[in-house]
């Protein structure tokens, strides 16, 4: 039935093309977009290949950064570019940004190793990472990857490759979150903060 | 930070007005877009500003239609014009249209009257079904919203409307499910089940 409306038709097979966005909201966004103004969509479409032509990826740490500026991370000489902190996602730089205590610089990875998705080391921005090892000055490395299989399996397969440089090679504390109680974390936590024990 | 980049902080903010996009996902939704190709967004906004432009909605059943072609329900002769079923929205009447067994004609309300989120009469298509009585030969009309305070709400509202009219009156029936068995039945259902049972 839906043949017979080409047009409806072309919009939903597109707006499939978006992840995260469930079949079972398809027909709410296609609405959403059908009800709205025009103006308001040829807005949204004008941000759209706004954002596609005038953001580019930092060639240093692979952030997004505004075409007409430098990068606002690696172009900070208020930060220190000896220390590197590697997230896998631009989600995650935020989520360090915004907890503050850290004023080094960032290497977004893209992603982490997953075999089972098809994503290797060559998917990743592993060997810019080694790259900018190679030709800087950096001290420290913090692997703020999570602490997932993927994530540690690819903390590993970097830590690897960077062990030949004579750079501190660090990642985040792992143990009890601020706030929790011991009563509700796993095993693994406790046993991993207590073998992590700090001195008091 | 974020403000420091007006370009993704411009296309996060319009992302954010697509219902159903939970806030976790903007991001990758956004990456989504910034790493697709040129191309693949251009014809992406094309896909919308021309469903925009080419689709509107039927001024007999409010269910959308092509601009350049009449509405595939009300315009098929093989179908009972006489014989309306009345739906909350469009994915409904998809709902219906694939089950089979319907061939008479729809009316796509629009939504149920919901006073708490400010949805009243007249933001729904309600006038239009009752010009639509008033003037046609319509035989019978066939309420198939959903079974929520909402839908059943706007049932009654609608009905007690079209009481005046000399048509008839029916709604989807209530029942056991095909295929569920008793055992997980909610009480309402099961009590409804007997009231409503039917001659075997």
């Amino acid at each position: 039935m839906i043949d017979r409306l080409p047009t409806i038709n072309q919009l939903l097979k597109n707006l499939q093309q978006v992840p995260y966005l469930a079949s079972k909201n398809l027909y709410r966004v296609a609405s959403f977009f059908l009800s709205a103004d025009d103006a308001k969509i040829e807005h949204f479409c004008h941000v759209l290949l706004r954002a596609k032509k005038n953001v580019i990826k930092c060639q240093r740490c692979a952030f997004w950064q505004e075409r007409d500026q430098d990068c606002i991370f690696c172009s900070d000489p208020k930060r220190n570019s000896g220390l590197v902190c590697v997230v896998e996602s631009w989600q995650d730089l935020f989520v360090i940004d915004r907890a503050g205590g850290f004023s080094g610089v960032y290497h977004v990875l893209g992603g982490a190793i997953c075999p089972l998705e098809g994503i290797g080391p060559e998917d990743l921005t592993i060997n810019m990472l080694i790259k900018r090892v190679e030709g800087n000055t950096i001290q420290e490395i913090i692997f703020a990857l999570n602490q997932t299989p993927e994530g540690e399996a690819t903390t590993a397969y970097i830590a690897k490759k960077l062990r030949v440089f004579n750079i501190k090679l660090s990642s985040l504390a792992r143990g009890i979150p601020v706030g929790s109680t011991l009563e509700y974390m796993d095993r693994l936590t406790i046993s991993k903060a207590i073998s992590e024990r700090r001195p008091f």
